[in-house]
């Protein structure tokens, strides 16, 4: 340990109480907003800068001194400037021998220098201790004080002490800061802000697109062909009937797809004959983003549910129980219960909560504080266990109720007529006067009649 | 680095796995849990006291000596006693020479003395090593082995390695050390268990008196309205359909609050022409305390939705709705579909579901294990963006449901006749006979006659 | 401060930025897929082995020498094997004399050893620092990089730049270190894979029994009964409504099962005038699982929620509306407004939902990342008194729903004639032929009767 160290050690507040002083170069945004929070935390706090007048912008209780005489003044030095002008500093080398560098800096793309900023810094100023900070925390946050966000602070660098004393001014200021480890760790840290949920892209694009295709599907299926073919306006079943089966089958989708990697995985396991061999790409990129898919597909199973809730408070719901029982009052007939019906209804509602039930625990367990609360046997024991009952429940939820048609040729009718019945209907339309409905005959070529609508 | 410290490294269970002998001054409730517990723990516990006699209430194991002789045997020693009693500690300041002291002792009021109780036990024993620590743990939780909440232990002072001795026996009682920095952040820490829930104050008083307002509102106009101008008893209405007026109502409210502040602060560094200016205090107040604000706000929300997910359960909906069929039945007559209707119910439906959900994306974001996870970007895009879609949704949603009726007169109907009309409906209601209803002709002066009800 | 640190402190990466050769004995499984881990974080990796032919198992770019040649290339060792072969490590004391050993073994039971395996390690070769780390990490996780679960790594360790070595290791591979203190927590360490849910057995074994006991007291009384004597075929009660009794009996039992031990303590603590007295073990069991037996009782409670919002969606309550609407009009009277039957309906619900939110509140209060932001104060305050709340409003919840039917007779009509008519019932049906129904006069002994049904 040789005697700069001592010296550091020296300016942690062992022996008085009052707070070391801090010297930042750089007067502009970054560099006011932490000089003026410091001050606030109690920190005597000396400005480095090209020219010494005290702009009206520089918080106040601070001093502005040029570089050479800011950076002898306090032992641990804030370069918030950009990584382009890091060059001014080589003349100071002498000066700056010891010290604790602190590098704030950040860049507009990820991986846009070979070397992250600190480590530059520290080639620049060999005799420094370079200590990445305070990179991920928002200026105009730290001079409002509406620290909403994380007040998580990344901290590494190659010295341990001069890593603590970053660490106290951290703690100080009321941030909490993180122990990255050594320099090598800045690249990610410089990365990490500049990120926009990268994991979530895919998912969230995928669902999009079943999305979108699913709505189509559903709206020339359930609002175009009635009223093409029946002249029924059922436009309204955009706003819940549509998304009310578009949610289902792509919570369900992007369940499977959530466990089907494991299975294709264990497959390539099997054929290959080794356990610890390299997935191919895909299946990699696949496997990292199982959670996001699964929480994604937790999204739609709970709109679902909500859009599955309202359903008897909704106009039409109410519309068509009325008239149906209107209707058997005044044929004077009355319905025997059907238990068989009760029964398909009730267990596909009792498949579906409990379906719904053990999703919403795993997407509990997903969360960052649950699962680092759980082993690594008892999250498997969750995920894959829990995970696999969870399909299966929605599965035969979704079975129950849509199994008796999901074969029944009426239910694809149209798409046998479709196009056909689609042309033939739209040509009759326009060639009708208005006022008139038009009949098709499905014969082929068309043939249409108008009659009084 | 002086002699002290390396006494001090040898005491770190380094070479034996014997734990060391730790001193507790103090044989109150919270030195006999603390011995108890470390005792259980495997540390040898030497009691320090003015009187030397093992009383029944001592653990077991532990032995009671005078204050200066119980120092000598261990490195580490407990002040389990209270501030105002440190001065007894003055003649002990040379056997208590580079030994570690740790300070577990709290105030009842916050900031109640100038500094805090560690730092005012420092300037008393110079050279002691001072550590504050295991305020926040309660005594009897320690004792009965409860430990429900919280098991984080925050640890404090200037000396590394004496901080890393209490860490040790932090974590080897079972709790979670929290490295707080140097001794100054020692007043927080005695505030810390002194706090109830500082930041929600003021939203909780806020949504109360709101919800209180509407409450009297909806109370008179759906309820004492009625009731005097229509002698229905529509007192029911106090448990379901009130609420469900008064939570939404308070639910955008608070949400158009929480974003609020961030429009005003936007205008005042547009007229001030400055982004690095301190806002006025309330404003300042305002900003701090949005995430509460909304969460509130989210509680409303959820409530809501339950109260609106119930009402076809309730007995008076099911009432209503079969009166209105049979009604229909009874005069013949069947209601086609109003296709307007439908989607208007459907899209206000659609549109509060909407809303809710992502105002539950934006209740999960603001867990603390989720917010530290996504970094200032990530924040920024999910409490602004998403945070203003749900205000537009919500707002969409109560345009949707109540905007024809908003500036329609017959809402207000009463407001003009209101306080004309209840006056003249008590004072004829009282003159009227009993089994007789009054009826009150609107002119003034009042003029009622009574007729058989 | 030895020489021996110094030296370790140069491998800290402090100068280059070149990461120091990582030392790995054995080529198992675990050892190989840390080893693969390594070198694509940039470590270079030298396996010892017995046999130095390199496998094509041995991740590419990896060197493979015999043991003593492999630990003299690194200063950290990684004892990639078995506890029970750790002998061989004897005659390489000399050469492992100042380095840092990483233990990373697992036992297949929990405290299979008296002492840890790091521990035993560390007797072994008495001149080598010894850490414990990574054993919580799956190899086929790390591996393939599908890192799901937890990314914690507890480090254990009696030096501390040792420890601190391995962290920045565990850091580099991408993984969280967390710091356990001394190798005495090493034991804890090596059982905490190995627990499945250990607190979450006894409330979930006590709800199963506690649910099937009530499933078939339910069966018996809702679809047994009424098949036997009314010739009703309500077996799809099983689906929804059986768990909708369940459900709710279950929450409020649990519930007060987690306030009851308070109780219990409370008057223990009364009768032996002290506070400070160990509880018996049973209480303190029972105290110590009170959040799991109310994180249980939530799930039953949400389960209850779901159950009747789906109410009214289910055919079988669409039926029976449809015929007490068709039967009121059949027999041309109209029921008016029972308001007492409102005000029951609408409390009773309104009370089931202020129960459930408080209950969901504290159940959130209760994730690991809320509970750690709040202090001992604030949680007394949320889990003590919204608890009792929650407690009170969901009792009064069902009182209001059931109250008049709780001790009135005809709820337990069946009850007393139960065994007799059953006895009865089958008796008869199977004395009759079929197609004909048997009436059962309730004498003894009894008279059957067939009529036709």
């Amino acid at each position: 340990m040789n005697k700069n160290s001592s010296n550091i050690m020296a300016l942690a507040p062992s022996t008085s109480n009052r707070r070391e002083t801090v010297c930042i170069f750089g007067t502009g945004d970054f560099g006011r907003a932490l000089g003026h929070k410091m001050i606030q935390s109690g920190y005597p706090v000396v400005f480095g800068s090209r020219s010494t007048q005290i702009s009206s912008l520089i918080p106040k209780g601070a001093e502005v001194l040029s570089h050479a005489e800011a950076a002898q003044k306090a032992a641990v030095i804030i370069i918030a400037i950009q990584r382009q002008n890091y060059n001014f500093l080589t003349p100071l080398t002498e000066i700056l021998h010891g010290k604790v560098l602190v590098d704030v800096s950040n860049n507009l793309k990820i991986n846009e220098y070979p070397e992250s900023n600190a480590e530059y810094l520290a080639q620049l100023v060999p005799g420094a201790k370079v200590v990445k900070a305070f990179n991920t925390v928002s200026a105009w946050a730290l001079q409002s004080g509406t620290l909403d966000a994380s007040r998580q602070v990344f901290v590494c660098g190659d010295d341990t002490e001069a890593k603590q004393i970053v660490m106290n001014i951290v703690r100080a200021l009321g941030l909490t800061p993180l122990d990255q480890g050594s320099l090598l760790a800045a690249q990610e840290i410089e990365n990490y802000p500049l990120q926009l949920f990268p994991m979530w892209k895919f998912p969230i694009l995928l669902s999009f697109g079943l999305a979108a295709f699913f709505f189509f599907y559903c709206l020339i299926r359930n609002v175009i062909y009635p009223y093409v073919y029946e002249n029924k306006d059922f436009s309204f079943f955009i706003a819940i009937s549509i998304p009310n089966r578009i949610c289902p089958i792509l919570a369900l989708t992007l369940l499977a797809l959530v466990y089907l990697p494991g299975v294709l995985a264990a497959i390539i396991q099997l054929y290959r004959g080794t356990k610890y061999c390299r997935f191919p790409d895909w299946l990699d990129k696949w496997m990292l983003c199982r959670k996001q898919l699964g929480l994604v597909a937790l999204a739609f199973a709970s709109l679902h549910v909500l859009y599955t809730l309202v359903i008897p408070i909704r106009s039409f719901v109410k519309w068509r129980m009325s008239s149906q029982i209107i209707s058997q009052v005044l044929n004077n007939k009355t319905e025997p219960l059907d238990t068989t019906n009760a029964w398909l209804s009730d267990s596909y509602l009792a498949l579906g909560i409990l379906g719904f039930f053990l999703f919403v625990l795993l997407g509990i367990t997903s969360l960052p504080s649950v699962s680092n609360n759980v082993n690594w046997r008892e999250f498997r024991f969750v995920q894959s266990k829990l995970g696999y009952l969870t399909l299966i429940l929605c599965t035969a939820h979704t079975l129950v109720y849509g199994g008796k048609r999901f074969l029944n040729p009426s239910s694809y009718r149209w798409a046998r007529q479709n196009w056909n019945n689609l042309w033939c209907s739209m040509v009759s339309s326009l060639s009708c006067p208005l006022r008139l409905r038009s009949t098709c005959t499905y014969t082929y070529p068309h043939r249409s009649t108008c009659t009084r609508a």
